[in-house]
């Protein structure tokens, strides 16, 4: 019950052990194919580039910065957190020229902040957003923030790495242009790879740059030739045991429905809210922009937030997270991510949780 | 039976399928001190800076490149197959002037022919070398190469993802100042982790980059807060079920003692040699220099190359692969790696193959 990685599903596991094949078994690219497909699904995409990079959620960040970028561009970044913070660190490691709109830790990212920052930035090449920030609990919508990036001639970037598989995320309809997640959050498969998908005007970007993209691993030309329609051209070994898991939780998502799923996720949610509204707590995110996933707990004056956690895990077998950056000591994170959003995980929470107060 | 990812032994899966913890959970960085401490004495080194990157082989290639060159140094990079020419994309990349030492595919890279480059080069930062051409099947020794680089004031890096765990690999007898392997090879572990390990040269080096290094993802400086002695800083959400597997992988190495898994590679070579021989069929690489672990077998004139391949998949249920690059065609690649390098596998595969000739 941490920020990730989520518990999965026992029927991943099972699978993740199963033989390896090599990576241009027809087996195996069989269930790239099958990948790609749900991938599309649970993103509602169209996207022809939807498949899960070889590397956490991190290396899917990078990936979309390092193709999208070239050096000198101009990149607008919404920073609210953690995450926004580390996306202008990997920008600007990519040679974009990086303007910043930031906002208190656990507001959202209003469109009218980027609106104004937008109007100050000479030739905007790429505007990027975290959707669901892991280190506050905000969920920032994005629908109205991507007209204001298309009308600037921008592209826009989402960071769902815990929204998808536990809130809306609609890549076609809110008309974003480069998306990445991670595994191990709402989508409860182990950590280890990152899901991306590039709309074809992203593809269009990449495929006028001057200069190679500066990461070879990461290198969507590249990646294309092995996950794409064509002849698979050898890129890297892809994780065969790691895609097993991920085929199967995609398979679990869409088997229980994503809409089913989202509203378990918000469910839940009302439920941890009514147990800390008793227990007198507070939620860090702004009112009515507060993650179902993902709940950064303000902790009440004179507890012990350190030594609350360690009881939690050592006493009760619950993992919650620690504050991140200023909310060090001054929250609790409290996943209810995928298979760990359940009724029965947040009473023994809040049970546990009050026995300590 | 082909060129990775091999078989991996019952209990690596079983391991891979335990329930997750937490990244910061304190047995998960207890199992992090211990994958520490087994790569070391996989690596034969004392190296601090020994730890698996997140992602494959190749993010470990990239991982060595980012993190030692700095844009404009001139690097020296021996070319003897797939993964050397990978490696002098992935240096121009990052920013490198690089110089080649080339030679036909399937020769060793000669330390006269890196002496001669060297004192051509006017400041020689890297000279990166590939171990076991995994493309070829040849093994180039590097023990008096180091010599020559360290006499020119450069570091030496190698390419170990086919070697290590198959044949020795003595990183500190050998002064190697870099080096990056893969899982899925002679660890018989699935793919996914890049373990690396940087000398105390390597990292100074490094400590007096001016700039940042241009991936956030591969930085050491920031993995080295996460995978470090010191207090725990979170960087990325590790791949704890790999990371699972791993240990269990090198558990199992130390158990058999790495010099025995070195003589078993050796044994099994030999049987396939002497098969091979019978049949009238000639590997590829350099008499001398051929590696136990992979086989690069010529194919036979009027054998249909690909027709065999996918016959010895379908009806038998063993897997080889084909040539890269100018080998695309003339060999295959018979991989006799980790759990996989068995007589019985030999035997299976020699007797399946003379049936299709």
């Amino acid at each position: 019950m941490g920020p990730g990685p989520s518990d999965v599903a026992p029927s991943v596991l099972s699978a993740m052990a199963q033989p390896l094949v090599g990576h241009l078994d027809p087996s195996f690219i069989n269930m790239m194919e099958e990948i790609k497909g749900m991938l599309r699904k649970v993103f509602l995409t169209e996207n022809e580039m939807t498949f899960p990079i070889s590397g956490t959620g991190s290396a899917g960040m990078e990936f979309c910065f390092a193709n999208l970028v070239e050096p000198g561009d101009e990149v607008v970044i919404g920073i609210n957190g953690v995450f926004g913070t580390r996306m202008a660190e990997v920008a600007k490691r990519c040679g974009a020229i990086v303007t910043k709109v930031e906002t208190d830790w656990g507001r959202i990212i209003e469109p009218q902040a980027v609106a104004e920052t937008l109007s100050s930035v000479k030739n905007p090449k790429l505007v990027a957003i975290v959707h669901a920030e892991t280190s506050t609990g905000a969920l920032t919508p994005v629908e109205e923030i991507s007209k204001l990036v298309h009308d600037a001639g921008a592209l826009l970037l989402i960071d769902t790495v815990t929204s998808l598989g536990g809130c809306p995320v609609r890549i076609d309809e809110w008309n974003v242009d480069a998306v990445y997640s991670g595994t191990q959050k709402c989508l409860s498969c182990p950590p280890g790879l990152s899901p991306v998908s590039l709309s074809a005007r992203a593809m269009e970007k990449i495929k006028s740059r001057k200069d190679s993209v500066q990461s070879w691993y990461l290198d969507v030309n590249l990646l294309a030739n092995y996950w794409g329609d064509g002849a698979r051209v050898y890129h890297h070994t892809a994780p065969i045991s790691m895609n097993y898991a991920l085929h199967e939780s995609l398979r679990l998502i869409l088997e229980e429905g994503l809409e089913n799923r989202w509203d378990r996720h918000k469910s839940n949610h009302l439920r941890l809210r009514a147990g800390l509204d008793e227990l007198g707590l507070v939620l860090t995110a702004q009112e009515g922009h507060r993650l179902w996933q993902l709940n950064a707990v303000g902790v009440p004056e004179g507890a012990d937030e350190a030594g609350i956690r360690t009881t939690l895990l050592n006493e009760h077998g619950i993992e919650i997270g620690p504050g991140l950056g200023p909310l060090q000591g001054k929250v609790w994170r409290v996943g209810l991510m995928g298979h760990s959003s359940s009724p029965e995980n947040v009473d023994r929470f809040l049970s546990a949780l009050k026995s300590l107060l």
